[in-house]
C-alpha cells in the first residue's frame, strides 16, 4: 500500500482531536442522562423504501449491496440504505417496540449518519449527530417542548463553544397570524418567508403578492412579523400584539413561544442566548408547534447547528399516532470547523498522565509494579518503551504532552527513593507510588478553547 | 407505516440492554486509557479495492452506492465498502498520518463493523468490536506482546462475564518445531493442525501424512505438540522440551510464550484464566509470533470471542514497514448472547434516579426547582409528566425501575416539608433537595449478572 490520502467528506480525527470529540460526547451524555433521557442506538441500515418514503431523496441516500449477493437474489428485494438522520430510525425503533416502551419515552441518540452530498466545510458525507426526543403515545403535553429546549441548552452551556444563540419560533403562531391576516394559501406564505435570508426584500414581497396571493398591505404585515426578534418574551408578545392581527391559533402559539423562551433561558449561561426569532419557519412540513434553530457566533456561515421542533405525528402505525418533540445537535458540523481553525485543542494526545522511566530492560518488572500501583488508584500510566537515556525518555513524554515522568527508586522496595518530575516546570520531588496523586486538572487530558473575542 | 419487524443480522437493544452495553463500553475505555492507549475512530467506509486486497472477500463486504450518482459517473471509480474489521482501517489510518504520529503508537478503537454473512447466534451483519493495537515504526519490541495481553486481561477481568480463558500460543514455536522435526511444507502442517477441533484424529493424521508429506512418527510428534496445554509456563516448557525437537526458532517462540503467560496471568482474576494451548494456530497468514484466543465458559459454541496476535508488518507504505501486535474483543458477539439468555440485565431502564412528583400542573415550576437542585449535585432526575394521583406517579417510577420518588413540600420554601420515598422498601423520610443523596449504588443503573455455576 502506498501512502493513502483522506477521503473527501469522510473526516477523521488525529488522536488529540479525538480527545476533544470524546469530551463533547461525555458532556452530552452526562447532561442528557441527568435529565433522565435513555440512550438508544439504532442500526446503521434501514430498508431503502422506508428511507425514501420520507420524501427526502435530496438527502442522497447511500444504498448497500452485498458484494457476494447470490446470483438468483433479487437485488431490489429488501434493499438497504444507510440512515441519513436519526429521526427516521428512531420513529421506526419506537413503532417496533411500542408495546414494551413506557411513554412518554425520552431518549438521546448519538451516532454517525451518512449523506452523499457534495462535501464542504460543515457539510460531510459521514458525520455525527446528537439527538434528544420525547415521544408520547397518542398525546404529548406541551411542557415537553420546554424540557427538550432546557436539556439542549444545559448541554450546550457546558460545552466549550463560541457564544451561541438558540432561536425559537412557533408554527402555530405564524400560521395563525397568516390565517388571521386573511391569507388563502398559508403554506405559500411560509415558503416565501423562509427565503428571507436568501432573497432581497423586494423579491420576498414579490413572492408574497404573487404565488401567495396577498395584497401589498398583507405582504407588509407578514414581513413585519418576520422582523420581530428578542430575548424578552413579554416584549416580543407585545410587538406581535401591536401588529393588530387576531386569531386563536396565533394566541396559542405566542403563549407557547413565551413559555419555551422563559423555560430555556432559565438554564442559559453567558455563552448561550435564548431568543425568539419570528423569521424561523423551518421548511420541513412535519413541524406543527415549537421550532428551534441555533447559530454560533463567528460561524454563522455554518447555518443552524442545532435544530428541531414539535411534530404532531413523529410515527404512526395505523392504529396509534406518536407525537414528539426533539432537537438534533450537529456534533461534527460544529466541532470539526472549530478543530480545523485551531480554536479547540487537547492538552495532550494520549490519556497517559505519568510515564514511568526505565533504567534498563531488566528493570521493566520493577517499573511495571510502579505503574500498576498508580493505575490501581485511577491514574493513567504507561512504562517507557525502551531503557533510553532519561533525557530521551523525557522527550518521549514531552512529544505526547504527558505531564509527569516517574523515576523508580534503585531497588524493588517501594520506599527506595522514587521521584516524579513535572516536565513542564522541571520540578522533581520524592514520591511514593501508593500515595502520590497528580493535581486534579492533570489527571485527564483537558480541552483548551481559544475563541477570538466577538464584538 | 405499519409496525416494522427487526432486520435479521442487525441487532438492536432495548433501553435497559443498552445500559448494559454502555457499561461494557465504559469499562473497556477506562481500562484501555489507564494503560495509555489513545482512542481512534475511523470512517465506516474504505476504498473497495483496499478492502478486497486483503484477500478477505469471504468476509462478504457491503458495497456503497450513492442513490443519486451522476449519470456520467463511472460506478466502479472510487467505489467504497463498509469496513469488515478495525485492523484494515487502522493500518490505513497509520499510513496516512505516519509523519505526525509518535511510535510506538498505542490505540484502542471501539466501533461497529459490517459483514454480509448469514446471521446466527454470535454472528451478525452489523456488530461491535473493541480492538487494542500497538504499532511500531520499523521495529516493535517483544514486551508489547505482553502489554496487549495485560490490558485485555485487565479489561475482561472487570467486565461481568462468565469465567473465560485466554489461550496463548506462538507461531515461531510451532513453525520452529515443525522445521526442527524436518517438515518440508510447514504451512501445510499448520493447516492440518488448525483442523484438530473439526476433524477426527485419524483425519488430521491423514492430512499430515498426505498433503503435508510427514512420516507417521513426524505426524505423531505434531499431534503431541498440539495436545500440550496448561497454565504453568515452566511446566508447558518442560513438556515441549520432553518431545526432543530442537530448533532456534522453537526456543525463541517457547521463551516468548512463557513470558506472555506470566505477564498476562499477573493481571488475571478468579474469572479469567490464562493458559497456553499449543493447538491454537489462527489461520490468518499474517501472524508471526504470539497468538491469542479466548473462550467463554458455557458459551464455547461462540468460538473465540477475543483474538489477535503479532504481525511483522501490519502496514507498509513501500518505504517503511510497521509491525504490530493487537487483540480484538468481539463485543456484540459476547454481549448479545448473554443478554438474550437473560444472564445480564440492568437494574433500571432509564438513567433517572429520582422522579419528582407533581401535585398539580401549577406546581411544575416548584418541582422543576427541586429537580434542578438535585441534578446540580450530579443526581439524574426527572419531573413527573403529569399531576396524576401519587399512586399512579409511583407506578410510573416503578415501571421504569426508578428507585426514588420525591414529594416536594407544600410551599416554595426549600425547608417546606420535602419527603423522599424509596419505592422498593416503601420507606419515606424527610429530605432537603440541597443535601439529600441516594446510596452510591443507586445513583446510576447497575448491571446485574446471573451466570449459572459452572462445573
Amino acid at each position: 500500500m502506498s501512502r493513502p490520502s483522506p477521503l473527501s467528506g469522510f473526516p477523521e480525527l488525529d488522536p488529540a482531536e479525538r480527545i476533544v470529540e470524546q469530551h463533547f460526547l461525555d458532556v452530552l451524555r452526562e447532561t442528557f442522562e441527568s435529565f433522565g433521557f435513555a440512550s438508544v442506538q439504532t442500526r446503521a441500515a434501514e430498508p431503502l423504501g422506508e428511507l425514501l418514503r420520507k420524501g427526502e431523496i435530496d438527502k442522497e441516500v447511500y444504498v448497500l449491496r452485498r458484494l457476494q449477493a447470490n446470483p438468483g437474489e433479487d437485488p431490489a428485494a429488501g434493499e438497504l440504505g444507510l440512515h441519513f438522520d436519526l429521526t427516521v430510525p428512531f420513529a421506526r425503533y419506537v413503532l417496533e417496540r411500542s408495546a414494551r416502551l413506557h411513554f412518554p419515552f425520552k431518549r438521546y441518540q448519538i451516532q454517525p449518519v451518512w449523506r452523499g452530498e457534495r462535501p464542504q466545510e460543515g457539510r460531510y458525507r459521514e458525520f455525527w449527530q446528537a439527538d434528544v426526543d420525547i415521544i408520547g403515545d397518542g398525546a404529548l403535553a406541551f411542557h415537553h417542548d420546554i424540557e427538550v429546549a432546557q436539556v439542549m441548552v444545559a448541554a450546550l452551556s457546558r460545552l466549550p463553544l463560541p457564544p451561541l444563540t438558540l432561536q425559537l419560533n412557533n408554527r402555530r403562531l405564524i400560521e395563525g397570524y397568516y390565517r388571521g391576516l386573511g391569507a388563502g394559501d398559508v403554506p405559500a406564505v411560509m415558503r416565501a418567508i423562509d427565503k428571507i435570508d436568501k432573497l432581497a426584500p423586494e423579491a420576498v414581497t414579490a413572492l408574497l403578492t404573487g404565488d401567495a396571493g396577498l395584497n401589498p398591505a398583507q405582504a407588509e404585515a407578514c414581513l413585519a412579523l418576520a422582523a420581530i426578534s428578542g430575548t424578552d418574551g413579554d416584549r416580543v408578545a407585545a410587538e406581535v400584539a401591536a401588529l393588530g392581527v387576531t386569531d386563536p391559533l396565533l394566541d396559542q402559539g405566542l403563549a407557547e413561544l413565551v413559555e419555551v423562551m422563559t423555560g430555556a433561558a432559565a438554564l442559559a449561561s453567558p455563552s448561550v442566548t435564548v431568543r425568539a426569532d419570528l423569521r424561523i419557519a423551518r421548511g420541513l412540513d412535519y413541524y406543527t408547534g415549537t421550532v428551534y434553530e441555533t447559530r454560533l457566533a463567528g460561524l454563522e456561515s455554518l447555518g443552524s447547528v442545532c435544530s428541531g421542533g414539535r411534530y404532531d405525528s413523529l410515527a404512526s402505525d395505523g392504529r396509534s399516532s406518536y407525537p414528539g418533540v426533539g432537537i438534533s445537535f450537529g456534533l461534527s458540523r460544529t466541532l470539526l470547523p472549530l478543530l480545523s481553525r485551531g480554536l479547540l485543542r487537547a492538552s495532550r494526545s494520549v490519556p497517559t498522565c505519568v510515564l514511568v522511566a526505565l533504567g534498563s530492560e531488566a528493570d521493566r518488572p520493577h517499573s511495571e509494579t510502579v505503574a500498576a500501583a498508580l493505575r490501581g488508584r485511577g491514574i493513567p500510566v504507561e512504562v517507557a518503551p525502551e531503557p533510553a537515556k532519561f533525557g530521551k525518555q523525557i522527550r518521549h513524554a514531552d512529544r505526547r504532552g504527558i505531564p509527569f515522568v516517574w523515576f523508580p527508586g534503585a531497588g524493588p522496595a517501594p520506599e527506595a527513593g522514587h521521584e516524579v518530575k513535572d516536565i513542564r516546570s522541571g520540578e522533581q520531588v520524592a514520591a511514593h507510588p501508593d500515595t502520590w496523586r497528580p493535581p486534579a486538572q492533570d489527571l485527564r487530558p483537558r480541552v483548551i478553547a481559544e475563541f477570538p473575542a466577538t464584538a
